[in-house]
């Protein structure tokens, strides 16, 4: 029996990385001047991202400054100052960006009852606290974390904090690198909900889900259905 | 009797704000070119500071991106690109510097025995988070709690998290408007260490400590003392 369903939030309760595909298409307009071959800046962007991880963590700051660092880069030095301006105000959007959940959120997070519900989330303090406030679902949370990295660590520390066995606890979210793994690893099931878009830097050669035993849902819609089967399963 | 004391963590358990003073006497350096006057160049680092607060909030990386922007704003948009790059590494190197330990913290902090001790701190997530790991004192606290704000809901949630009543708990800080103000608002001692240094966005007309009721301390060295005097007087 499944007591508590923990829910990642970026792009699993509400759309967020289309905002950062719309960035980058920004930031490749302003750097037109400088490099023509997008791959190239793309590859550029997200080597300078993984380079100020340990730095800036995860969240639209650090991104912002990762940004504006490749812009000198591959410009030679050569951004001018309101160029850079451009590439701060684009940041400044993602942190200001109104929140939209995604389809079904509302009504199967209102739905679960009788379930423990908890959001585990990762990037900047304020601008997740943020969109927690924004989106209206905070008061269905009896816990929400929010950590600079998503790991077999503070996955364990959240079931401990909710005092519960990792058997009893269904973690759903979009990355199987920062949400299944960690789960997984802590002994709770797991389900995944790919969204439209994934961040470079949460790609990785996804390991089969038969093997690490992980569901794969089309929406969050087939949620109340997952929680049945596994219900149903562990009753068996 | 006091069960629980409190600590802030920049300027109160290891230097912090002399970092930032250093970075804004670099920042006039890379902007001697365009802003002659040192005042008008602080004054209009704060004001963007402040307008931006409620986006950024607090941390080097907000920080970063402010000194990024008054830099365009008084240049007129002529900043050049490895200009940018200087403020960057500098933002940067107050991600990275060595965490400095205050006199007497580390003798204080482990010889409260008998106390329970916690620590309330704001800013990134992941370089307090850095921080913390690298003081060495994080086995010393019950409770960690990195905030983007400290007020009186903040203050108070980590006092129902510790379930201690507020007149046993006492809370030692560097700043009144972010540490003595919150814990007095929620009924708990508290007592001020000032630092060499204090931020300008933590710069209030400080209440008369008779009037506010809170503590002014010398050193870190003196809460033995005031935690002796206060076990006393709850007695009396």
């Amino acid at each position: 029996v499944i007591d508590v369903v923990v829910f990642d939030g970026d792009d699993t309760l509400w759309h967020s990385e289309h905002l950062f595909v719309d960035a980058h298409a920004r930031f490749a307009d302003v750097l037109a001047p400088y490099v023509d071959d997008r791959d190239h800046l793309e590859r550029a962007v997200e080597v300078v991202e993984r380079r100020n991880l340990g730095l800036f963590g995860y969240g639209a700051k650090g991104f912002t400054l990762s940004l504006i660092e490749t812009a000198i880069e591959l410009s030679g030095g050569q951004i001018r100052g309101n160029e850079v301006q451009t590439i701060l105000e684009l940041g400044k959007a993602l942190l200001d960006h109104p929140v939209e959940l995604l389809d079904g959120v509302d009504e199967v997070t209102s739905t679960l009852a009788g379930r423990r519900l908890a959001l585990l989330t990762k990037g900047d303090l304020l601008h997740q606290e943020s969109k927690i406030a924004r989106s209206g679902l905070a008061e269905r949370f009896e816990r929400v974390e929010i950590v600079s990295e998503k790991d077999d660590t503070t996955f364990s520390r959240l079931l401990a904090a909710l005092a519960v066995p990792p058997e009893r606890v269904l973690m759903v979210g979009n990355s199987v690198r920062s949400d299944v793994v960690p789960a997984r690893a802590s002994g709770a099931h797991a389900a995944v909900i790919p969204y439209r878009y994934l961040a470079a830097i949460e790609r990785i050669d996804e390991p089969d889900p038969a093997t690490l035993g992980y569901h794969v849902l089309g929406s969050m819609r087939e949620v109340p259905g997952l929680l049945a089967d596994l219900d149903l399963s562990s009753t068996r």
